[in-house]
């Protein structure tokens, strides 16, 4: 059996289980201290152990950054959150030496962006992204199936964008300020109307109007760096009505006049689309990752 | 023998060879219609064929965009290129009715991209990126030593960015007016400050200035969505001096107080590197392009 973990800025999701259609037992609790809430996962995992199965691996979906080297004194640990107490959290080191079995490790939204790729909205495409909006903005990608690494892991969130013309909130990116994520995470939603991104109400048009301003430059952005076959936009934010329709209308006067492909002219509600997997996505990625790690300890050497 | 053809939107580069240190012939010639700049093409490779020995075949580096889709008709055709005759040139299919051999094309960006992985500034990484800043900004990648592709290819030079507060040039994109290339291709430049680059001199601080704020844009956000090892930065605009140093200090400050990885925060200059190949990159990419559809047509199917 093995066992996947999300690991959220304001929640965990844990699972054991292999896929979508197995998950034998699930729980979410809070993100508190690293302490506590790591505790929690690893008595939810001893139990489960205990009453179905040993567990075999562990994959985690992290918030980030991370530290993926593998080479690294510090691989498997956040790195530089602002989130107190995370900064430096061996997430591998201290599963590790609770469950002594593999653990594999990627930030959420590639673990979201695998899980996609294997079961949902992505399934059978050669390079796809993952894009998702709320307590934080973040982005993951595929290429030929595996997640995509290089310096470090996609940090999508934080690209510099050109400001909404009637837009003058500061920012709530304790980093850049005024980034991406800084102008349209939900709480720089919550920072300019004063309300949650879910207490907007259903047609609060110039929410609506700014958020997609921003999110349709993400995508563009993706677009035109990555060239992505599809692009998934998943997170709490998407749940104000009428917002994907509205970034991909303004994705369309982004790139449609350029980049004249019908995937995007014709067909942009096939190229812009919502996770298959809904909120599990990030959790059914902890259960890939388990997955690869068991088979990289399986493969001779 | 095989031969490279880096077709940019200014000039034609042409090759016969193997790689850097086995060039056997070169020419280079400006780009008017397709019929004559084509057929200077093929004449200089029927020349060599008969001099030194039948070309094999040919890789094509082109500007774009390009069809890249080999099921598609329009398959190896330039698309929405606002150069005059160009829109719809069908460069695979002239070279193929010309010559009898396999013909391979990638856009100019990454057919560099691959020379500088293959013999360059970014051999031996997995995940790498080449922009390129002259007449039109592009960009072209690597990823474990192939080309990035997925809905179409990388169009970089077409990203959103924020404007420069002291910045009012309206932008020169014919597409988008005021995107990246729009406000720091070399036209650009010349638009905003009345001469070229070049005649800008060694000192003009306020062109370096602006310049490298559009620019390190670019590099952060190449950073955060594709996160590669290394960034290599070409084209005739790095001629201005003091450009480079200026976009890897504005690079830092976008990027180095989030990703605290040493080879952003202390070796910045290993990180954002010019080309090793000079200008040579692209045609030699060429070359790499027909050593690749050369295997591709050996190989058992």
């Amino acid at each position: 059996m093995r066992a996947g973990i999300e690991a959220g800025g304001t929640k965990f999701v844990c699972a054991v289980g292999t896929g979508p259609q197995e998950v034998h037992a699930t729980t979410t609790f809070p993100t508190t201290t690293p302490q506590e809430t790591l505790g929690r996962a690893a008595a939810f995992l001893h139990e489960q152990q205990a009453a179905l199965a040993p567990i075999e691996a562990i994959g985690i979906a992290s918030f980030g950054p991370l530290d993926l080297d593998v080479g690294s004194p510090t691989f498997g640990s956040i790195t530089s959150t602002p989130k107190p107490g995370w900064a430096g959290a061996d997430l591998v080191g201290w599963l590790r030496s609770e469950f002594d079995v593999p653990v594999g490790i990627d930030t959420d939204v590639n673990g979201a962006a695998l899980a996609e790729h294997r079961w949902g909205a992505t399934a059978g495409l050669d390079t796809t992204a993952y894009l998702t909006i709320g307590t934080g903005i973040g982005g993951g990608a595929t290429i030929d199936g595996r997640p995509l690494h290089g310096l470090l892991h996609p940090e999508m969130g934080h690209i510099p964008v050109r400001r909404h013309a009637d837009d003058d909130f500061a920012g709530s990116c304790p980093f850049h300020g005024d980034c991406l994520e800084g102008l349209a995470s939900g709480p720089a939603i919550e920072g300019r109307f004063g309300r949650s991104p879910k207490a907007l109400g259903p047609a609060h048009a110039r929410a609506v109007d700014v958020e997609a301003y921003y999110l349709a430059q993400l995508v563009a952005t993706v677009t035109y760096v990555l060239s992505p076959q599809r692009i998934t936009l998943g997170g709490g934010v998407l749940g104000l009505a009428g917002l994907i329709e509205a970034v991909r209308e303004r994705t369309v006067e982004w790139v449609g006049g350029f980049l004249r492909t019908p995937a995007v002219t014709d067909d942009i509600s096939g190229y812009i689309v919502a996770p298959s997997l809904g909120d599990r996505s990030g959790v059914l990625g902890g259960l890939l990752l388990a997955e690869q790690a068991l088979s990289r300890n399986m493969a001779p050497t």
